[in-house]
């Protein structure tokens, strides 16, 4: 068995699956089924109220399950302790290799509702099995990016700090917070792992605990501005607000004549618009003009904007828990449907949750720099403006990668080339037409099933 | 260096924390304070709306992180080179052992507003950098724990699966929602993985996928009975539900000679209340009175009240991603903060996040076998009533754990113990009275910082 190191968690697990990926494998084997040649589409069907767009992200975690993906010997036990298999079915997964192909909207692209974030071809076994794990990856990441893109655009240039890790939904999307917080323009993240792995800026400040440790508020500023003197954000809420920051200022001015300059200072509670306002203004009079005032606490794109509308005079957000769980819509509605089975494009009438048949492409259309409408068509059909999806994982290997630095440049390209009634905190929709010929196909297929 | 096998995720890294805790621990160290008495309380501060209780889970992830929390040299030399740390600090940290103590609500007890879920007790530096994981582990599984048992009460008694894999919030939380789940009274779960780490019945249908690839849905439905003809719940919904329903009874009525009966349908889309009554009629008239109606698709616990209160002949539900990321509430607002340092009490009086000084003790208070309420007091002190925070670690080892089916059946108990009012879908308030030592600790400390 490979065991790719590094891996982060255990996607690799062939078991981290629905049960029924495996029980539908079993009988398309039984079938005859499993090497069919199969497209499933990976997309969502409606954006949470007031927003605009989605940001595609989680591809390359994406893309790196489907190529570990395994199943180990333990796990091969488990499945034949369960009854459900055949000794035939056991065998063939446990030579599994994901050997189809992807397509993929480029990680960073603005992305609407019916349109493909990827597109998955293979043997109709591989690419069913690789239903429930590309859909958990994909969409984690494409929400907690879509929503710190939202933030990015009320901060109007102030720094944007992830301090999410406390209650995101588990250690795994604590890292996938921290990368798609990055990705759509947040500076930095608290989680020092997301660091380490994915070379994010980290930052920090302190905690009430660590106040509250030292007999006195001044103390604990002192001792920590002894270690980090150049580079001390001090939490000012612990007692009293104001009384802190003229303690910051007291402990700041000692450390004036060895030539340091305090950083800043943090509050994590009140009413931080005014706060904000006594704190700049106790700095400014003592001469700390440079010296950040530092916010948290319950902030999201909503609070944010608020606060940079009343003019309050904050230089940074840590936005933690809101974002890191995508308070207001923690989850898309995400699903991964067949298209297109031996060459025959498919469709499902369920109610509400009718698809569209084929494998598709996604072409948008800009007046001059700025994106006008996308148009939502057949693969390999001809329309004018841009094509998105890239071929990204070919036979099994992945053949498209690119630095986090590169994909958190196309978020901001991306984002400034949106129309701005589609980047309001209420955003008006934007128009994704359906092709003739898909339209055409759908009505077909429709059709054809009703009669 | 430990490598604890079969860990699941790397919470055990060191780096898996907020920078600030590290930030402060160097601090601590260089003041001498690292090794100072300290104890933590992790607790929530409200409930969300409606919500008459929390159901403590996740202790024994929790456990199991402070126990292999380690730093791996490759840990040590990324922190070296972020240029924040000292060598002493780093020699430090390579020889980490959490080495304190932890008492807390067992797993599947109800906890309220201000209770400590857990406290931890060590030296100051050990215990504040738990703080990170502590919180994350923790407040995940009592959040979805917590409305998986709002879930339990709202069937009625009917079966609950697990579905929501696909759209949690990463693998991690796919593995936590299926045993908290499980753990507040869930039947089953579709995540393989989660069976066989936790050993919960697994258990799955279709989907539509299946029914797709296949040229009719009736061939598609005598597929599947083919490999599973005594464990197929056929999947309806694709093009017709009562057309689906009517199919299914088709195929089911050819194996019947041989024996086989049909386990049943799912309906998937569409208004499930009327059509299960379709379904159920269509099934028993065909004679298959055994057969279950399962429904699932966008179901929380309010959905299954309101299904089981029109007297839909609905036998399952799926439940996915509203209980797996907990959709209407996504977080609890859970804090770990310093209580006690060096034996003196300690608290912050941050507006609208102040906190309560001293090491606790929760006493439940029971009319008969009904909670009537609790008291909040200090460690040590005396009061009538269930003392309901057990020791579970000591100097660094885990003292205490039970098996998984042992904890849901005190789920159960303790959720059949609460008044009626507590376990309504919009309940009504528990009391926690706050022990007349520990309210004049609180004063008496909150005057002496306002002074």
């Amino acid at each position: 068995m490979d065991d790719p190191g590094g891996r982060r968690h255990e996607a690799g697990s062939g078991l981290l699956v629905d049960l029924y990926e495996l029980t539908m494998g079993e009988s398309y084997l039984a079938e005859g089924m499993a090497d069919r040649e199969a497209t499933f589409s990976l997309f969502f069907r409606t954006l949470p109220p007031g927003w605009g767009y989605a940001l595609a992200a989680g591809l390359e975690e994406g893309l790196r399950y489907l190529a570990e993906l395994r199943f180990s010997d333990e796990d091969l036990a488990f499945l034949e302790r369960t009854g459900k298999f055949s000794a035939r079915f056991l065998r063939r997964l446990s030579s599994f290799r994901f050997s189809g192909n992807v397509r993929a909207l480029p990680e960073g692209t603005p992305v609407f509702p019916e349109e493909p974030l990827l597109e998955v071809s293979g043997p109709l076994l591989e690419a069913q099995l690789a239903e429930t794990m590309l859909l958990n990856l994909v969409h984690l990441q494409t929400l907690i990016a879509s929503k710190a893109s939202r933030a990015v655009d009320a901060a109007a240039g102030r720094t944007l700090v992830d301090f999410s890790l406390r209650r995101t939904h588990g250690p795994d999307a604590g890292l996938a917070a921290a990368r798609a917080s990055y990705l759509a323009g947040f500076d930095a993240t608290s989680n020092v792992l997301a660091g380490q792995r994915c070379a994010i800026p980290i930052a920090g400040t302190m905690a009430h605990s660590y106040i509250e440790s030292f007999e006195s508020e001044t103390e604990a500023f002192r001792a920590f501005m002894r270690v980090y003197p150049d580079d001390a954000v001090l939490l000012v809420d612990t007692y009293d607000t104001p009384e802190g920051v003229r303690r910051a200022v007291t402990v700041a001015r000692e450390l004036e004549v060895s030539g340091h300059r305090l950083r800043g200072v943090r509050l994590d509670s009140g009413d931080v618009g005014p706060l904000s306002r006594v704190a700049r203004e106790l700095l400014d009079d003592a001469g700390f003009h440079d010296a950040v005032v530092f916010v948290s606490g319950g902030l999201d794109e909503r609070e944010i904007a608020r606060l940079v509308g009343e003019g309050a005079p904050i230089g940074g957000f840590g936005v933690g828990t809101k974002m890191g769980v995508s308070a207001d819509a923690p989850f898309l509605d995400v699903a991964y449907k067949l298209v297109e089975i031996d060459g025959r494009p498919v469709l499902k009438l369920s109610t509400g949750k009718a698809s569209l048949p084929g494998r598709k492409e996604v072409w948008r259309m800009r007046e001059g720099s700025v994106a006008s409408h996308d148009v939502l068509g057949l693969y390999g059909g001809e329309c004018e403006g841009e094509p998105l999806l890239l071929e990204v994982m070919r036979a099994g290997h992945v053949v498209w990668n690119e630095p986090l630095g590169a994909t958190r440049e196309r978020a901001r390209r991306e984002r400034e080339s949106l129309p701005p009634s589609l980047r309001a905190l209420d955003a008006a929709p934007y128009e994704v037409r359906v092709g003739p010929e898909l339209a055409a196909l759908r009505d077909r297929l429709t059709e054809g099933m009703r009669s």
